[in-house]
């Protein structure tokens, strides 16, 4: 499999599952501005809609939306995500609820047109979410059950963009929760081969 | 099981996909301003995030976010989404794509302090999504395969608010996909059970 990805977008969320899961893989680095690839390819020939992740099947089909391909990397795997009972949905859930209510959020923060005042209430909305998931994680160390699901991947990336593109302070248990994932090996190993180790 | 849903909102793709399913259901409309259901409860004790769609089912459990509640109804009734293969992976793939890059862009439309600005800028990301789509179609009946899926229910709810809500014109080959899906059993169905039919 190939990951095609972009330094720190959403796509270190795959590319994280992809260290953890075991499965065999290589990245390309896509330059998102001039829709290319690290190799020199037109990347719109991949990835027709342009944006990070797509992931590239050993039998050349190609899958593309965080979403599909986190719970693909996780199918394949029989790993970071419970393939039965109800705790699968929840996952599922979850791993939803970050992109469309935290992503998609974000978006004000990267628009080089955005006002002042759309980026308030995107800020504001923010808050609410995470004040929602700090309650959600309580005392635990994941965000779904008591394992490392593809949820925990995705929010990663999300509380390292509301912290470092941002500067929101997060509520103090995410803050927690997100070092201690960035010290543990596949996050770290991750943000090192995407350049982001500090 | 048992719908919670507000009329045309994005519920009615689980509305429409429950019917399709033949498993038995009942539904609960939600005022979404009040935040009380038909029979006056409180539905933020139902889902906290306070938006519909939520799925209730018979063991109490309560599960939200669209994508999730479509690939349950799918996964339980063995219907909506081929359960092997790659076409289980490009339906979640559509439906992901109908959720971030569509139904949140349609934000904008529905924020009433948005600028026009806003709204024409989502307007145009909007138009490209379904130009994308309408390409994805082709000849074909449904967006993903020769089969009604998931993923259709939902385009089938955001070609709807682009045509009655935002008044957007769709592509020749979507506009008669959605036109011809109104007409169909399940969608009329439940376009009239939510005081839709016209």
């Amino acid at each position: 499999m190939k990951l095609y990805y972009s330094p720190g977008a959403c796509s270190l969320a795959d590319h994280i599952a992809l260290i953890e899961s075991g499965l065999p893989f290589t990245t390309v680095k896509v330059d998102l501005k001039a829709k290319t690839t690290a190799s020199g390819e037109d990347y719109r020939q991949i990835n027709p809609k342009g944006y990070v992740p797509a992931l590239r099947l050993d039998d050349g089909e190609v899958l593309t939306e965080n979403i599909a391909i986190l719970s693909f990397i996780a199918d394949k795997a029989e790993k970071l995500e419970p393939s039965g009972g109800f705790a699968h949905w929840r996952v599922l859930e979850t791993t939803a609820f970050v992109s469309t209510e935290l992503h998609k959020n974000f978006k004000p923060f990267f628009s080089p047109d955005s006002t002042d005042e759309a980026k308030a209430q995107a800020g504001n909305i923010l808050g609410k979410r995470f004040a929602l998931l700090e309650e959600r994680l309580g005392d635990r160390s994941f965000i779904v059950g008591d394992t490392l699901t593809i949820a925990d991947c995705y929010l990663f990336v999300m509380l390292m963009w509301a912290k470092t593109k941002v500067g929101l302070t997060l509520p103090s248990r995410l803050d927690t929760y997100f070092e201690r994932l960035k010290q543990s090996p596949s996050f770290a190993q991750a943000l090192s081969d995407e350049g982001l180790a500090n």
